[in-house]
């Protein structure tokens, strides 16, 4: 089929921040992407594939027809006219998401929950592994701060290879005012930074924690330090400046959860 | 002043990896990037910046001049021209750097070497962020295979933030033969595998450790597989597919090293 121009210019409104957010749904490409949130349950509205994913991956594809509320074979010229990559991978998938307020995220019980925040994480790609790092490790939610790259882009969808439909997400927080209600609600809250005395390894995970992470070059921002109760350091062994973010986000929630079921 | 027809030429060419190769120069760009490249002792040969960083950053780039080749002040504008990024971070150097050959990589003691081998890693991005852990953790050396993206491609050098220049790397390398000779010198080959038995944090490291993570879509192919002495795994704790190759990178890493230092 070509597609119907309303349809086209649906998908294509979905570059922009507002649309996203009005409509409620996310642009979600790539098979590993659509199957992602296939999985995690998410409600798919519309899917587009090519016929050579249809051919490759027919189970993928029938049980994309059974679950989606429109699913349709389209030629790859005009998928990759709506793609937002170079190189459109065959498969496209308009799912219902939205970000949730920041209650919600901090509803997961306080006794044992392990959530993140971002404080002014400004990078798509890093935000995108990130959140599939927090998926990877059982993580209940994700707190983003005013400053923070918007969670709906397309390139953080894409960079999370679908595990933003695993997790709650709040975003556009006011972060030392959402953290300070948090600690009062009985949260540990531990800011990373590479100066910091106490050793990842060495910390305590056995009530409920939030793991504070900073922007990509400029760490935590004086009100957010201010607010967490401990500053937290990845040993360094080598001589690099740093780590990636969400490089650091994956060793420091390892530890976290080695800490809870008690042994090294 | 305003670049020579020569330079232009020259930087332009650096685009092309066999430019690259014959000229043994890398392009590094941004204060981080160029910042790491001095603290290295890396070979700067040539070295531009704007008015705007000499201004921000006099002691740097008076560091820069006192150890270039050549050090020059350029307009933005003219910057942006020769820049692998949309918007230049005020700074690019020529900085000599070229990969080294396999024996040069595995030189670093076996008793208590900690090398990473790359198989199929395709992502520059990736590839950047794993180099920069790898300078982290103190690891002395990376193998790459064939198939892995080009480590001297700017998004790569870029990615790594410098780090490339801490490190020995070999690529383009037949890695089942370079990792059975290594195998054979005292080297324990560990593959990453998320369907691995055994845990990382439960592998044992007292002896030189190559650790040998695959391609992002793929894992590890079957001759590298075969090759390896065992598979171990990063414990799952959500439902996410998979983890980005660097993160996974950082998690092991940072368990081998904790295991080494014979603590928790």
């Amino acid at each position: 089929m070509t597609l119907p121009a309303s349809t086209l210019k649906l998908l294509r409104s979905l570059s922009r921040r507002r649309e996203r957010a009005s409509s409620g749904l996310l642009l979600a490409e790539g098979t590993r992407c659509v199957q992602e949130a296939l999985e995690a349950g998410a409600v798919i509205q519309t899917a587009f594939y090519t016929e050579e994913v249809r051919q490759n991956s027919a189970e993928f594809v029938r049980r994309l027809e059974s679950v989606a509320g429109q699913a349709a074979q389209i030629s790859a010229k005009e998928l990759q006219r709506v793609s937002d990559v170079v190189t459109s991978q065959g498969v496209l998938a308009l799912v219902q998401w939205t970000p949730v307020g920041p209650e919600k995220v901090l509803a997961a019980a306080p006794s044992d929950a392990l959530l993140v925040a971002c404080d002014g994480l400004s990078d798509p790609g890093n935000m995108g592994s990130l959140l599939r790092t927090c998926a990877w490790f059982g993580v209940q939610g994700v707190l983003c701060g005013e400053g923070c790259v918007d969670v709906t882009n397309p390139k953080v969808v894409r960079g999370s290879m679908g595990a933003i439909f695993r997790l709650w997400v709040a975003q556009e927080l006011q972060l030392p005012a959402v953290l300070s209600d948090a600690g009062a609600a009985g949260y540990q809250l531990l800011g990373t930074d590479a100066s910091a005395e106490q050793h990842c390894d060495g910390a305590n995970f056995d009530r409920g924690t939030i793991i504070v992470l900073g922007n990509e070059a400029h760490g935590l921002s004086a009100p957010v330090r201010a607010a967490v109760h401990k500053l937290i350091r990845i040993p360094r062994y080598g001589k690099a400046e740093s780590l990636n973010v969400a490089v650091a986000c994956g060793i420091v929630l390892a530890a976290a959860r080695r800490r809870q079921r008690g042994g090294e």
